[in-house]
């Protein structure tokens, strides 16, 4: 298969990268570098980007930002800039890349635990997140027979030293363990699937 | 307990001002009509709304729009157009109205079981009303003390005639029977809580 992994140099994303690359031709997407340049934000870039690569076979989405405030701090621009970049960007993605891949074609997309566990300032990347897994299971449906569509959830990244005080109490998973996610979810018949990658939920 | 419900002429909202009206104060509000006049997407009404009516003691919140399209057809504008209405207008109610409200003050938001369930046009609607849940826990959790926030997650609505096609095969649910939830969600001591209204769960 022919992989792009948009975020490809990030935390998640060169794990991903290293892993794909054993069974996969792999290209590595970036904002700023990469084999593949595409910003997330802008309609414009990404259908130059498929318009470029209409051959791909799947994308994975390893990137998004969203800004971690109490809730009684996060202004109007914080709320519109997670929205538009992590979730929005995601979406436009999948939307747009409907239209220009093959049938069959997989995507792969990246939320987070704060779907289901709530931390304080994590406001804006549950919503984030959450929206992203309603997507994914809506579009899946509005998409069977032309594209398949995951979403990888991962915790605490072990290797990932930002936000360790914010989550306190949480245990952390290996890139590795994370990135065989991201493996199943493009070579496994799955479409409209979160594969969760932590262990705690609370009940 | 003087409660104020927004969009407390619309067909759900008219039905819990009827059955809240028996035991407590209830104010209706909206953006061109009612006792309160408020627009979830201007921050600024929604802070001089507070400000006239510091003594409120729940806010219900039975408004707000997503586009109903095929997901090859949802533009920027509608996508930004139903985060910012329905999602960010509620997260706004709640955001601004804990700065303003006395402690303990109750919010109950709106979302939907596309929340869940998915349909074909529904993709906007499954990301806002997802992205609501996961604010209405992340929030009561922040707001823990302060505020409590829960959100009822009505089902279709029998005497609502919009959409019955679309949603083909699903139940219905009177709306006497919604009313119920909005009435629980003030009156019992829950936050963080999703009081779902309808009967399907697809597994």
């Amino acid at each position: 298969m022919k992989v792009l992994v948009i975020g490809g140099r990030g935390v998640i994303g060169s794990a991903v990268v290293q892993l794909l690359s054993a069974q996969h031709q792999v290209l590595v997407g970036g904002r700023h570098g990469g084999e593949v340049i595409v910003d997330m934000t802008d309609p414009a870039s990404i259908e130059a980007m498929y318009q470029a690569h209409p051959d791909l076979d799947a994308v994975v989405v390893a990137a998004g930002h969203v800004p971690f405030k109490p809730l009684s701090q996060l202004s109007e621009s914080d709320w519109l800039g997670g929205l538009n970049h992590k979730l929005m960007g995601q979406v436009r993605l999948v939307q747009i890349g409907a239209r220009y891949l093959k049938p069959g074609a997989v995507f792969v997309l990246t939320s987070g635990l704060l779907e289901r566990e709530h931390i304080n300032g994590g406001s804006c990347a549950s919503v984030v997140n959450a929206g992203l897994a309603a997507f994914v299971r809506s579009a899946a449906q509005e998409l069977w027979g032309q594209a398949r569509v995951n979403l990888v959830s991962p915790g605490v990244v072990a290797e990932d030293e930002r936000g360790s005080a914010a989550f306190a109490g949480f245990t952390s998973i290996s890139r590795e363990q994370l990135a065989q996610r991201y493996l199943r979810a493009i070579s496994q018949p799955l479409t409209g699937k979160v594969l969760e990658a932590f262990a705690e939920v609370t009940r």
